[in-house]
């Protein structure tokens, strides 16, 4: 039983799926490090009340909130969320663990080796499974609004994309740009310190989540690197894991070892061990949202050829460029293909990139996508559609969605490139199928790992 | 006098300064190929008349326009700008060289080799100066409000960023990110099929222009590559030239040929060529702008020691990873410098980076910021000032341009990371001299640039 309670990935869905939660903090005590405040409580429980489908319980150690005691709550919640200094944090943790409570998200930090110690003790003494400390921003799921976050009122849209970040900036980072930009997300967890739940209880636990189609991680160092690899490729079979890996220089790893106490591992070391599991390594924060956007939203790449429809000349050889220096191939259309744009189009040329010209509204777009998509060279494409210089109008790329659809097994990704026009194509776009990049060479990009996708998936058959 | 006024660039200045302007187009003809159309008429003549200063006459061929002939004008323009087709349009470029017209701008495309031979001829023997044809956007001068584009109520604000480009898409794509994110411009020049005025022309002008700082070019192609290296490493020896090329890989060198009708070369040749002019290469049109803004705003970074602020760890260690993969290094902070900081601030680590925790606010960044650019062993800061996951307001940024300004020799650059962190903070510090960034990454690149002009300007003395 013990065993089963320490291996099993049983107990890491009560992180996500509780029934009902108790926030544990303190609206007098003020401590700046490890970030215990008045403030952060307080807008845990707004969060979690405005959100939270499940039963919500706060209780005060002060005595001024609703319960006063673990022991005066009319049920054993599933989930303790504790906002205190270390010491408080410990003792309250205990009794959580003593009264059933089956899993704990740590917020707070300024844990000193003896106090993780403690922790740790109680994971092994009564199977209680615990997140941090110094999570930061704990765990967010969309399916059931659970929100430990104190970012008052934050809460991203519903959709398939899971999260995983070992630091609490750089989740918050992700966090930010994912509400900005209205991205579907499944769940977030901010690992922190790493005590007990690690990347690999996570990746296991999104392994089953049916929520969860694209995995990102933003990792900085791993303690059980054999395990993690393991997992890894396990889930790998089933659904893509896209990673950014922090500390990778020199002097950087010198700062995360004392950032959040894991010791970052040589670069080259990760890179042939992501390579090994399948996971996909990215480059930055908008790299992996751009990726994983695509995965959400589109199939795998099935071949490197890559057809370019544009509005404009100069961005379809950027996007060309791109293609190419990302190891894709320029699709060579057919014949046929060729034929019937160019006899349809006067002074369209339909060699790849194919120049709609700036005229070219949704009828050119959706007779020429349709045409390019069913061309056997082709194995998916990049849109190329400005208003900016050209007479396309936002609501035509309603076009480009539905001719998508139609051939679902090839993927699809926009590019209004620009800033304005990127917004107002954005807008009509971002509840359809089709990823949207503000830059082709982001596009080609997000291409770049539908295919390394797809082909680490062929090699593990 | 013919020779002088084909090799001096005192013709070029009525493309961007003529006292009065003449639009030539017609309120009926539509042709799809070169994109004649009477909405584009109409919107170049809205743009002219609501931003500029100097005197626009309309002059519509079909006859119902303000003036039926040029002959018809009070005064002869300096600048013609002609929106028809090719046999149209010579004619009436012919008719401005004859009443001396200095200058017209060639927004139209479709022409043929005959029809190029016949403009050429015309710059031959009347000495007037042409840009284009298929220029598509022609010139854009926020100094005088001059504005060809058919782009209405598209003006971005007075700043001291110039643009040079051949593609008029690229252009448009600058132009549209220029004005979303409200960047300081002093001129627009889109090139097209540059049959005269060329990247020669026009690095020659910018370099006499007071109002310009910082120029950026984007090229396919370039016709007498020894000119140009030898034009731009003049002008480098004053103001940097950033430099975004398309068409670099053969596929897509192969397209470019067809588009803008130049040969674009092999990109090896092209990188060697950039290299001995001094001219800094980057990656994208982003890279491009966010290169051009920290010209704009800052000054060169002396030399390579970057040390970086935070309010955050994990993307301080996503900026030190960035800053060693780009060449520069990590400051080490003097002994000094980090007493001061770490006796003030309880479990503040001021090891570079400098971990400000959480709770910093503008005092706290004050302090510090003056400490670290006071360093000699600093040449530049990176600052990151996080709101999400952090106590950091954005009105707290202002205090990070106040110090800056006080150390004015050393570049510092701001990143807010995120989406709606970076547009809050943005909104703070867009009309200081502080550039702002949405990822520690792009400010990195954007210090890299800082410190290659630094460099090859040191070389040239």
């Amino acid at each position: 039983m013990e065993i089963e309670k320490l291996s099993g990935v049983s107990e890491v869905k009560f992180l996500f799926e509780p029934r009902s939660v108790v926030l544990i903090g303190s609206g007098k005590i003020r401590e700046k490090v490890g970030m215990t405040s008045p403030w952060l409580f307080e807008n845990v429980i707004h969060n979690m009340n405005k959100f939270f489908e499940g039963k919500t319980f706060v209780l005060d150690i002060e005595g001024e909130r609703d319960y006063d005691k673990l022991d005066d709550l009319p049920e054993t919640p599933d989930l303790g969320v504790i906002m205190l200094p270390p010491k408080a944090s410990i003792e309250q943790s205990e009794r959580c663990a003593k009264i059933g409570v089956k899993a704990l998200v740590m917020i707070t930090g300024g844990y000193k080796a003896h106090n993780r110690r403690q922790l740790t003790g109680l994971r092994r003494k009564y199977g209680i499974r615990i997140l941090g400390p110094n999570t930061i921003l704990g765990v967010v799921n969309t399916v059931n609004g659970l929100n430990t976050t104190f970012e008052r009122d934050v809460m991203p849209k519903k959709g398939n994309i899971s999260v995983i970040s070992q630091s609490g900036g750089v989740g918050a980072l992700l966090l930010d740009l994912a509400c900005f930009y209205d991205l579907g997300i499944s769940k977030f967890a901010f690992m922190g310190e790493k005590i007990d739940i690690n990347d690999v209880d996570l990746l296991r636990y999104f392994n089953e989540d049916p929520e969860t189609k694209v995995i990102c991680l933003y990792m900085e160092g791993v303690e059980k690197g054999r395990e993690f690899v393991e997992a890894a490729r396990e889930v790998v079979k089933k659904k893509p894991i896209l990673a950014l890996k922090g500390g990778v220089t020199k002097e950087a790893a010198r700062r995360a070892k004392s950032h959040t106490a894991s010791i970052a591992g040589s670069d080259i070391v990760f890179d042939a061990a992501f390579k090994k599991a399948g996971i996909i390594r990215v480059g930055d924060a908008e790299e992996l949202l751009n990726a994983a956007i695509a995965f959400a939203k589109q199939p795998p790449l099935g071949g490197d050829n890559v057809a370019i429809v544009s509005n404009v000349g100069g961005p379809a050889i950027l996007a060309a460029d791109a293609v190419v220096k990302n190891g894709l191939k320029l699709a060579p259309l057919s014949e046929k293909t060729r034929r019937k744009i160019e006899s349809r189009y006067l002074g369209v040329e339909a060699t790849n990139p194919v120049d709609l010209i700036a005229d070219a509204r949704a009828e050119r777009y959706s007779f020429v996508l349709d045409l390019v998509l069913s061309d056997p060279n082709v194995d998916g494409v990049l849109v190329i559609n400005m208003l900016k210089s050209c007479f396309f109008e936002p609501e035509d790329a309603v076009a480009i969605a539905e001719i998508a659809k139609k051939h679902s097994g090839k993927p699809v990704v926009d590019v209004p490139a620009g800033g304005e026009d990127f917004t107002m194509v954005y807008q009509v776009l971002r509840d359809t199928s089709i990823p949207v990049y503000n830059l082709p060479e982001k596009a080609v990009k997000a291409l770049k790992t539908l295919r390394a996708y797809h082909k680490s998936v062929q090699k593990a058959k």
